[in-house]
């Protein structure tokens, strides 16, 4: 088996990097890697049984593989480039797609999985809880943006787990806003999507809340009780064996209620892991099955063109057949 | 031509989002992307001449495509993966290579673009030297990486172009090292590199120096004189009509006359725009030629394991056949 895929890389070997490729067959596993990293590499794999070798080139690997006279290689398609793929072509392998069973992999997440990722939902948490004491009137969306970042570096975060978003005003009824100039004026909305990495696990989090009170608030009022209602109820009867489209439909259902069902665009969730998004999907289209130990997000969101977004998201996990939040904090509104 | 790439997008679009597809032809440009940014891309689009369409999969566009009854369609192959690939074939398109045309395209930058690295550059240095009055003793290198990117960002910054590398003592000494938990103590080399997004085009940037003096510093200002003349030597001598084995070459040359070749391990510099890394590459394999008007790195560095890890980079840009650098700082040892 052999992929140059980070995260794939990173899943068997537990060492993140940019370049390299991991080999495994019934004898070894060997990462073959740059010099940048290889040195990092050694001291983090010592203890894993898993061999550091130099190779700049894809090449050098398949020289190496060759030369063990292996004729059956094993690659992850869906990350495989037409060039790539006709060089392992014309070196003769017999090619069978090992992306089936990363997948299936992957998203059981065992205990020790389960438990990084957790600790990067709790930094997640206290980095934004720190935050709402330095939001201050005329801070930019990207300000913002990148205190958040900051704080969760301090609270022990290696890295973002993607690019936060932070929308101030009508700037939330864009669902993936574009952090930017945007500045803070009492009485907005604030709609802030973030998470942090921890021993190479993500979280994902988003909370809305109101930066103090001010005219015309009613109609964001009582739709954040719409789609926290919605929240509330997907998380309450998502459980193991339903597919992706039945957990889906929990929330819409709920907003539908309320008439608010068209304004929820996207999805109501997907997986999390070395990954923000991987296995499984949650959405209206998904008949992929729900099941013990899978961690994905819970996300209902709701968008007014011009006006307003509210999106209120928690990272949970299957457990037992029901759903555990990640989160500690409490969703209900906060008017700061 | 159509194409699922980011950057691509983005060089062709100057809008910047996840998930979408450019689709171009004699008669009309097409964005198609999902709910989530077709609001933003309709308000960021709307003077140039490029429809919007809302497409949730490939399979929509390939519809909108074939009923046009086109025949040939050009992709850029090493970004097509083999599932995707197998889609277009079932088509039954004629399918040819767009990858060099953009590689190509991309690689020369226009004055526009130029100025939109240039504001980049300035904003990462103004970080840096704000950063050199925060840096504080204990600080972990997580924290000062956080704190670097969020002073970018207060500079004006969309984003960081990758992500941030902060090496304290013998971290320094691993080109890529992963910015962890290690203190800063008085005495020790710090190696920042960075860079922020800006207009959507990249700046990147190294610089090493020392937290205050100390025993043993002798063969670190050694040896960062020798890279420092190894950066300038580079700078001085590379001329558009050269290779980037050539290139390489100045800096490794000058390197040898100290000894320290050998310690070189990794290429002189990459080209710089949309992507943090493009093309040319300027290393002892690459036969690309260097031309007027491409952004690239010039980064020498060396690496003395368990010890320290000296890198001096700069953005720069070949103008009328030489090299003008974007940095405006000095690159002269500092001892705060």
């Amino acid at each position: 088996m052999l992929t140059a895929s980070s995260d794939l890389r990173s899943y068997l070997t537990g060492f993140t990097s940019t370049f390299g490729f991991v080999y495994t067959d019934a004898q070894e596993t060997v990462f073959f890697t740059d010099p940048r990293y290889a040195e990092g590499a050694k001291a983090a794999l010592k203890d894993k049984f898993i061999k550091v070798e130099i190779a700049q080139t894809e090449e050098c690997v398949l020289d190496y593989i060759k030369s063990k006279k292996v004729k059956k290689l094993a690659v992850p398609m869906e990350r495989v480039t037409v060039p790539q793929y006709e060089k392992l072509q014309s070196r003769r392998f017999r090619l069978v797609d090992s992306m089936p069973h990363f997948i299936r992999a992957m998203a059981i997440k065992s205990e020790q999985e389960s438990a990084l990722i957790g600790k990067a939902c709790e930094i997640a948490e206290s980095a934004f809880l720190r935050l709402l004491g330095e939001l201050k009137e005329g801070m930019t969306e990207n300000e913002t943006a990148g205190l958040l970042e900051y704080l969760m570096r301090q609270a022990g975060a290696e890295n973002r787990s993607f690019e936060t978003i932070a929308a101030f005003g009508s700037g939330s009824s864009v669902p993936h806003h574009a952090s930017g100039q945007t500045r803070l004026k009492k009485g907005m909305p604030v709609l802030l999507d973030f998470g942090c990495k921890y021993g190479g696990y993500c979280s994902d989090i988003t909370r809305t809340f109101l930066f103090g009170k001010g005219d015309g608030q009613e109609d964001f009022i009582k739709t954040y009780e719409s789609v926290y209602a919605a929240h509330m109820t997907a998380a309450e009867y998502i459980h193991a064996g339903i597919t992706g489209r039945q957990a889906d439909a929990y929330a819409r259902n709920s907003l539908k209620e309320n008439g608010l069902d068209k304004f929820f665009t996207h999805s109501l969730g997907h997986g999390i892991g070395i990954n923000i998004h991987e296995y499984p999907t949650l959405s209206m289209r998904s008949e992929q099955i729900l099941e013990n130990g899978m961690v994905f997000s819970i996300e209902p969101g709701v968008y007014f063109e011009n006006k307003f977004g509210i999106r209120i998201e928690d990272s949970v996990q299957l457990i037992d057949g029901d759903v555990v939040s990640f989160m500690k904090t409490d969703k209900k509104l906060v008017v700061l």
